[in-house]
């Protein structure tokens, strides 16, 4: 009966904007599909050719049967694990799934257009080849867009996200290739070009988006018991499926098979320590599932980028342990100095989540390859893991120790800056973002069955409390 | 304390039936099992010697490794995916996730005795022998059965879902051997045998099986805040896992790359309109859950023939566009004409989500083939992706387009005649099915604490209200 | 308001070990971890020095790629499978998942090192080199300990929990070097050393724990509408990924093909036999949700020894049939007997889904392997199965099939008299376990929003009634 919407102007835009941005996007995408994209050589019909050009004995040395499984694993993550892992909230879950469904579909197609045409455009032809790792790196890049929403969760309008995803992965497209192929860091997981990227970009546009009254929707903002299972989903899919995550784009061979083995011990070093922390910081001795749910997936992210490397077991799990008890402490101290002294409304809470460990494991990534050496990695596994070909064959691992902390700030400098930029878009009264006392609410975008009508014992509430029901209700209109 | 079943004799017959049914069927089964199964060369111990025979030189090489990945995807989806995306319904998610569970396990039994039959019995020693790939192959033959409960969901008794099950294998397997092996059509992801299939067949049934007063269970009938993120549970794995589902069965190497690219951008396509048409179809620009959670499929179930085609990335993205469009509009207006006018009751809509775009889906392939060229494919190219081998070597580009078009027609009649023959059965008053008043609610079928007992505040309310409660449900009990 | 601890002295004894517990033994694992594990060959930048002097082709042939889509499967069965398996309590939720997810990351670390010491220390280097079928083994260590916490289940505190698999792991990795070492049992999918151990290690440690005032907690033990949806999510995930359990650690090629087949059947022939007992079982016919969870599952378990095997497709839907039947009679009769007369409070009936069919699975292995045969495996496919080299060259079957019983012997002997010891040592009064009447309980070790506080439509129930219920809670509380 109230309306849901501060400004009756604002409303009007948001609805003709929505439904134009889908299909004007898309038919737009159509279009730039049809003049770039193809398949590769590895999943076009011609394939069957260059099989006995290049002397390939078996379909199996497709590069579909080496990456595939991984690549599925990552999907999960995108969808299912970002997706649940924000429906703690205890309204607000159609909107962390469902704009989640929406953002990562429309974020995946334009990441193909533009990682194609930084990446991969083949200059004879003018086109971009498509395969299993071009569907892989799209999710990658999605995923910086996605952490970037838990930074403004509730907040902002489903128009604001699509604007914030389309220039998110722009901003992406541009830092990951001055990080990879021009610094020629690696980052096979993304500590950098992911985590801190997408940790930053997120939290300058909530810092610029900044609401003072938002205690106005405060009865919406915690969880109930059953939005914290659900969020227990995400978090579980997100953790088991991070080796695949780290390990998806790796080299072929010892390369995945390290990247995986690093990233599980690290995860379960990670757990030990959370589960410490959020402990101790009660004086009760329990547990806060606020932690549970993010902070043990903070070794993943830690080890995006040295996962590859010959980091060692006890390494991964020395990584993980400080990552437990800096992503908990986090949550218990940061976030809550972030959003009084710096004005940065971090729903997720991404800061503790993504932006620190992604730091951390850009240092971590840094240090162990200046650490590097030939004893270790032999003549030509240094080579292969650093990749020392082409231009960078002379390159010292010293160097690349430098270059990979040079990404680093490449990847921080962008999110800060692209995440200003963007913000003060986002501030224009022309997206119809929710009111301060509708945010974290799905009435707003969703129908949604009212809460009373929900629950079938109501049925059974005498005709006396119906009646003061409806006149507290009134009241309340009044 | 009232009676759940309208006839009491029904209810004493259908508890005779569900007991025998199972314990005589998995009898049945494990005897045919007995005379006609043998593991394949690639899964019998003989392999040894296979392989040394058949100058394999690795392991790797056993299908198994280039199926069972896709295959676990492909379980999932029967299991989760169905299974979750039914749970929407407010009180009727043991029914969804429990009788899916069931009807699967027991279809697929017999879907690798009558697939096997049809398709692989060995002629010298009268066996099927079964692989990784006729695993998959069951599991498609039962999700064709799960589309059609769909239509008939929380109307049907668990014995008439055994009974239609095992009609719908049967005839699942008579029609798949008409269009893959007569008319030699390609239909690798089903758009034509399963979709259309399962959904003509699930909608003929659920027309036969009208009840005109089924707004007596009106209150069963909507979905709930949790109900509807647990079937965005199904929705998800669905729509992450389809591109394992339309690459689990094409060729290797190219073919089940092309597939699974294909998918991946067809069902981000269909995302996008499906919110678009969902956000216009309301005045207030709100997204309607029950869109998102099928709609956003549609691009799966039309891509399931061409998949494996040259369709070319930008066609996948416009088969999406389209299904997004049309899906939606299905559930807007079509279901609301289907049921006043057609009297065809469609509980989860497949109408929408599986029959209409199965339809364009061999619409598709059929048009995808005949303008199939060597230019395109390359010589051999096209001879693999068509099978252009054997008696079917010298077959055009064109008549191919033909025989696709004639194997949609086959499905839409085994769809239609099959379920009115069904549904003629299944309307026999000893299956027990429920009362009008007892659709769409788990307690005629499973015990269920009541939702009185459920919640622990309850316990808080004051004596002289619990009074009250009891003093109404005695008045509702005269 | 009220103590939630039973003894004061207690609960801040719990506070302190539990960090310390957590801190020191994370402390300890990278101190081992650096002194003992190493990456192994297929996964060290070597590794192309290793193809190179194998004449190994092509990186595909790395394990990673043998094993990797199983082991993930098996990764998501141990954390989303058990974890959501446990959370159909009304509110134990967050213990089943929460305390599930801390005992699998703390335990498979010490897996890791244990296994480590007995099957692969290398006596020249001093050193464990680890894959990824050391992480497999890892996580199937780690089932045998959260097979045991479901008896235990919200009777015990965390510290219990780690103590518990602590001790577990470390009895896991002696029994499992006795039985598929010493004995020379074949045990791929763990029947004995995983179900079998697992399953009398929690009861006997239940039966110690003995709490004859239990039903002090009784509001508490039942389960609720969504808490049983969420438990279905981890029967099923178990379910469709049971074949990657039964099959990840078997041989290469025909192994692993045949082992997926085989559980693959025997899982769905359970779900029919499990649903026909159920249903018989009451008088009205109606399915209990409690034996859907857990006895469908029964298959799995008991195929474990004997999947690798050539028991033939139909002898694997025996083996279901049967064991659907039993495990839903142990929930009907045996639980009931096992906690009146025994004394053995099982909270989610192990007995009948872990520690019966893991006994029938090792009777089924040493049956199996008895009866095999030349004529059935072939000369070299029945040295390949039964491993028939190096010391065991000249084993025949029969004596195999002895040594398979004798195996399963040992599982039990280390289970009842492990659990004997350890629970021994859970009843000294420094644990802080919970009172009987905060059993069942998260609020014990978990920070929850008061159900109160959590249902919405409370906040318009008319002051007179809030003022009512807080005169009932001060009641109460005197």
């Amino acid at each position: 009966t109230t309306d849901l919407f501060k400004n009756e102007k604002n409303s009007t835009n948001y609805i003709l904007t929505k439904h134009t941005f889908c299909f004007v996007w898309q038919i737009a995408m159509i279009i730039l599909f049809g003049v770039f994209i193809r398949y590769d050589e590895e999943s076009d019909t011609h394939w069957v050719e260059t099989k006995a050009h290049d002397n390939i004995t078996s379909d199996i040395e497709n590069d579909f049967y080496f990456r595939y499984p991984s690549f599925q694993d990552v999907h999960v993550m995108i969808f299912v694990g970002f997706g649940f892992l924000m429906t703690f909230l205890k309204r607000y879950s159609f909107g962390a799934v469902g704009f989640n469904f929406l953002v990562a579909s429309f974020g995946l197609q334009w990441a193909l257009l533009m990682q194609g045409w930084f990446h991969s455009l083949d200059p004879q032809t003018g086109k971009i080849f498509i395969g299993v790792e071009s569907l892989i790196n799209a999710d990658f890049c999605v995923a910086g867009c996605l952490i970037a929403y838990g930074a403004v969760l509730g907040k902002v309008s489903p128009v604001q996200l699509l604007v914030m995803t389309l220039f998110g992965v722009t901003l992406f497209a541009v830092e990951e290739y001055i990080i990879l192929n021009l610094l020629h860091a690696r980052d096979a997981g993304g500590s950098m070009v992911i985590h801190t990227f997408g940790g930053y970009y997120g939290l300058t546009i909530s810092w610029v988006l900044y609401r003072p009254n938002l205690n106005q929707s405060k009865r919406m903002q915690g969880s109930v018991y059953h939005s914290d299972i659900f969020a227990m989903i995400g978090t579980l899919f997100l953790w088991m499926f991070w080796p695949s995550f780290n390990s998806a784009i790796t080299d072929h061979g010892d390369g995945q098979h390290r990247a995986a083995i690093n990233t599980y011990l690290c995860l379960a070093s990670t757990v030990l320590t959370t589960v410490a922390i959020s402990s101790l910081s009660q004086k009760t001795g329990k547990l806060d599932m606020v932690h549970i749910q993010n902070s043990t997936l903070a070794g993943g992210v830690a080890l995006g980028t040295a996962a590859e490397f010959m980091i060692s077991p006890y390494g991964a799990l020395i990584v993980g342990f400080f990552c437990g008890i800096i992503s908990t402490m986090g949550y218990i101290f940061i976030s809550p100095f972030l959003e009084k002294t710096l004005k940065i409304q971090d729903t997720c809470g991404i800061h503790n989540l993504h932006a620190m460990p992604g730091v951390i494991g850009g240092i971590v990534g840094a240090i162990t390859a200046a650490a590097a050496s030939e004893s270790v990695y032999g003549k030509q596994g240094l080579i292969n893991t650093f990749d020392f070909t082409g231009d960078f064959k002379d390159r010292t691992v010293l160097t690349q120790g430098g270059y990979q902390a040079a990404g680093m700030c490449v990847s921080i400098v962008f999110g800060v800056v692209g995440g200003a930029i963007v913000g003060s878009i986002l501030r224009l009264p022309i997206w119809g973002d929710p009111a301060d006392e509708n945010c974290f609410d799905d009435e707003v975008y969703w129908e949604v069955s009212l809460p009373d009508e929900e629950e079938e014992h109501q049925e059974s509430i005498p005709p006396i409390l119906e009646y003061n029901n409806h006149m507290i209700h009134k009241q309340q209109d009044l």
